[in-house]
């Protein structure tokens, strides 16, 4: 782990500012205002230890969160956001109602804290979001669990917009007005950015307000940011006991730090949005601080009360902040990315693939808002007229591939892996049936970067693709088999292809001897005792660790590159030496390269894969609790082989 | 297989007969209307032929589908059915137009003939569809192929109203609006009806018109069987350079036949549509023949010509008409519906689910608008107010499941296997980890039946779903077996449990001795020399069957009920002997129960299970294809114990 100096002292606003914020007399707006920027300054807090999160969606939500806290839900009324990375906002001002401990508050994104995007193991989250689209669905089932059971209280969901481009959402509108679901309302934080771009210039949404009337809701619009306007409409949808009630509310994205702020920051960041995930760098920190602080003790002051008294962190607590800096996914360009290496095996993928399309006029590239992430733009740069946007919309995505593969084009889509290979399963299997040819890019596959939760991890990707006729995984270890596996499957693989990428960057690079051969592992360093077979920067990088421990005790663990997933050279396979071999998987241990491995060759494997739910947290927490840091490794191979 | 007498003798449309319906002179739409018929002749013709089909929509859109290629596409132009049970109707024109040769006219739902659903492999058919929603966003892939490519041409996609409820099409309206795909049309086939209800009681799709309005396009509407209003609006359509277009076309399901016809047929049969999907009995195939077929020689009297000259089926086409009528899903009442066996495991399911019910007032069933086929119809009528009806989109059925479970409920969800395990796998995910508690009901897994095709074949749903934490996934080969496993789901299980169900009759009973436990097999025959596991009645069934035909050369297999598909008791699969263990699955051998059993034992496991894509044919045909039938697998069984 690389350790990062802190040079700003971290401070926040303890639980009894809160309360004398909570607590402010006479006008109930004014008391909004001060607690919203109360929790603004803890979630820009927790976002900067954490080290990730999502400061811009955090503040243009986080009015409506406070006013929604402070004024509007009662004792049955169940309050969630199903875009999710918000969270920070939610769980500040859960921290200042005194819902969540301070102790979780010090740990976003940490083993045992807060997860980085909504969990039902935090105290006050009603359910788990951070995969777009399935909130007004939940807050239906919800209403439709109060009504049924006779218990009071409304269902109130927050979405994004850019969230609405995923289609479930039409699904839960068009089904919650059937019914007639008074008790579900649904608050749009309509900021008119997604990730890092203007909506309008990724997918337009059109009139927000008439497509809710056009799925049977009552719709209200106001300013998302005037507590005035708030309590107005919530009011007014009280009223309404015939359906489900849809508010838009505009908003401004980074609202409440002058140089987050839309339009301001896109312009300033040349068209792009700087401040959509991870954590400013110390100089940005320190203004965005300053200038919310400074607010809050301006409105105490107004009302004759003392300073802004802020907490800062005890040492003790801050051991471990430098470790998380590495390997999270941050479109941001003023986001810190400290470098364990300076591979990103995802750069190098983008650059593989602006290189690919200079010779390939058939490539085409699809993107579903994640072009920064997948490092697409680069492509889309050169190649504007091969490069097509779906929006959030996975499924629209692949079928979009399937019919332009129909026709001689060779579509790359692209997403991460969680939300491609489970969101669009369906759609790929029936591409596949046309026998046609798509390369799928299964970015940020695997346990890490373990920060943003199981929304984001993804475990299941090669078992959700293993079974599908013709389908070839892989994933590459190194920046040169980046390359190579690229070029094969643009430009030899017969069938479809999904490449797994690691969106972190590789904790060391792996040097591998010879060319890439299909269904051919490379020993990456010898051993005599049994083979560990990995694949992926992270898990190649803890199996030559755990080769380097048991050398130190004797033991010879040859470690081998297999970036083949689910395709063996059989004769290559047979001449593994070893008295055992063993698999490291950056998955499940159901579905991954371990089942494979044992249905083709007939013989004993041991797997190492990520057991249960993936833990969120750092790096080292994450494989430390699934056993799959180096040192655990070592440890569970030598017993293995006493056995 | 059984034999069914046939009692109506078939004929059909010949080609001949087509050209010189398709070469009426003066008016076109006289013209059309007669084409229009000779396709509903040759389609009613098929169904029945096959014994399987879908009639009501078919004849809904077959004038648009005649006038479509009558009058207006073109060389360049590209047309699809995304709801795609209509096939039968555009095979007939693509025979009636010489695309489509006679062989494979006499062959739907036979191996080499024509799929249940479009498949690219058959002459004419422009994308695999059959489940539904994924049209327009292909439709979408292919404008923007053909605009990028400067091809002519447009995409016309058809749609059902039905089909709207699912979310892909909005994510794929929004694309194609943004991308301003003027050669892009939608045509929707607004019959009002879905499976077997009226669209409005099902979940009401409010003004179509106003939802494609709020999305961009240019739409417009018209009577659906009025070839003068059809050619108004696609002539219009041409002078829409800037956006999609989308035509809502006003049909009849079962237009043509007096008494399929909505809203008669829906009064007739007291609320339930009966000619959506299966054969006509011989009497009502009778009458709706003679009705199509004498409305054909008024037209061609009409115009002075010779009376319409229909072709009989040779003897030896008919051989295998018979073995086909069995075990299709079929929702109509008037559906032939013969059996193997009087057992239906789905039967007994609903049953049970009745009974449980009764007993467990937190039981919620979930609809996605296969009541029918899932037969939860009975669960709807005696408990409506604890029935969730979620229309055609699996993604909302299993997030308010979600919901639904979160405040105590507990929900049973239920679709096919193939649509919720892959439609719905990222929102299953979500619910998991929410550590609440669903009942997901697979109907219709595994290979069999197999006439409908690939899109609705399940062969990946364990291994969809195997590497979720905490899913239990069986399934149960006999009635009593049945009821026990949905009742330790209901009753006993911890967390999650996928029952996958067969959709067809048994083929025999399977007598089970000793009471249904955790993780144990049952020895449903005894054998000495090899064990084959297998699970489901139509596997458990081919299993007898090839250790019968092995007893007769004295081979001894042990055939064992194994309904736990990835939990396994430890001890008992120790104990179990033979020197052999087989495994036959109705699944792909990738991420079936023998990955699991080699994962749980070390061992190896013999697989025998669906390669490749999954044959479309009879039950018998497609077995066969596999190597799965009973007499395959006593060949592979004897071969593997030599080695």
């Amino acid at each position: 782990m690389v350790e990062v100096a802190r040079t700003v002292s971290l401070r926040y606003v303890p639980l009894e500012e809160c309360r004398r914020i909570a607590a402010l007399d006479g006008d109930r707006f004014e008391r909004a205002a001060a607690f919203s920027d109360a929790c603004r300054l803890n979630a820009l807090y927790m976002i900067e230890r954490a080290g990730s999160g999502h400061p811009g969606t955090t503040f243009s939500s986080i009015d409506i969160v406070s006013w929604l806290h402070l004024e509007v839900l009662g004792d049955g009324d169940r309050y969630f956001s199903s875009k999710g990375h918000d969270v920070p906002g939610l769980y500040s001002a859960l921290y200042a109602l005194g819902v969540i401990p301070r102790e979780r508050l010090l740990r976003l994104r940490k083993l045992g804290g807060l997860d980085g995007h909504p969990d039902v193991g935090v105290p006050g989250i009603e359910a788990n979001t951070g995969s777009l689209g399935m909130g007004i669905s939940k807050g239906r089932g919800i209403a439709w669990a109060k009504r049924h059971l006779g218990r009071g209280g409304r269902a109130v969901v927050m979405v994004g917009d850019g969230e609405l481009q995923e289609g479930q959402n039409y699904e839960g509108l068009q089904a919650a007005a059937h019914d007639g679901l008074s008790g579900l309302t649904v608050v749009v934080d309509r900021n008119e950015l997604q990730s890092d771009k203007l909506t309008d210039e990724i997918v337009s949404l059109g009139e927000l307000e008439e497509r809710f009337r056009a799925f049977g809701w009552h719709v209200a619009s106001c300013d998302g940011h005037s507590f005035e306007e708030l309590r107005s409409v919530f009011t007014s949808f009280g009223g309404i006991a015939d359906r489900p009630q849809a508010l838009v509310a505009r908003t401004i994205k980074g609202k409440g730090v002058s140089f987050m702020e839309h339009p301001t920051a896109l312009r300033e960041g040349g068209g792009t949005y700087r401040w959509h995930a991870g954590a400013p760098d110390d100089e940005a920190f320190g203004r965005a601080f300053d200038e919310i602080a400074s607010r809050i003790g301006e409105r105490l002051s107004a009302h004759d009360l003392g300073p802004l008294e802020l907490e800062s962190i005890a040492a003790e607590d801050e051991t471990k902040r430098a470790e998380v800096l590495e390997g999270e996914p941050e479109s941001g360009a003023g986001a810190r990315r400290p470098k364990v290496t300076d591979e990103y095996v995802v750069d190098v993928y983008g650059d593989e693939l602006v290189r690919l399309g200079a010779v390939h006029e058939e490539l085409v590239v699809l993107d579903a808002d994640l072009a920064s992430d997948c490092r697409v733009r680069p492509f889309e740069l050169a190649y504007p007229d091969r490069f097509v946007e779906c929006g959030i919309a996975e499924q629209d995505m692949v079928s979009t591939a399937a019919g332009l593969a129909r026709h001689g084009l060779l579509p790359v889509a692209n997403s991460f892996a969680s939300f491609l290979a489970a969101r669009a399963n369906e759609q790929i299997y029936n591409q596949a049936s046309e026998h046609s040819k798509v390369v799928y890019a299964l970015h940020y596959a695997g346990l890490i970067p373990a920060g943003p939760g199981k929304s984001h991890q993804s475990i299941r990707d090669i078992s959700l693709l293993g079974a599908l006729p013709g389908m070839t995984v892989v994933q590459p270890g190194s920046a040169d088999e980046t390359r190579a596996l690229l070029r094969w499957a643009v430009e030899e693989a017969e069938g479809n292809v999904a490449i797994r990428l690691a969106i972190g960057p590789s904790p060391r690079r792996i040097d591998l001897d010879g060319e890439l051969a299909l269904g051919l592992g490379r020993v990456v360093r010898e051993g005599a005792d049994a083979v560990l077979l990995a694949y992926g920067p992270v898990m190649l990088h803890e199996a030559l660790t755990a080769s380097e421990l048991l050398a130190e005790r004797g033991i010879g663990l040859e470690v081998v590159d297999l970036p083949w997933l689910n395709r063996f050279d059989a004769d290559w396979l047979d001449g593994l030496r070893g008295e055992r071999i063993f698999v490291l998987e950056d998955h499940s241990p159901v579905g991954g390269l371990g089942d494979a491995l044992r249905r083709a060759q007939g013989r004993e494997v041991v797997s190492f894969g990520v057991e249960g739910w993936p833990a969120c947290g750092t790096p080292g927490e994450a494989l430390a609790a699934h056993g799959l840091d180096g040192a655990s490794l070592a440890e569970r191979v030598a017993r293995s082989l006493e056995t």
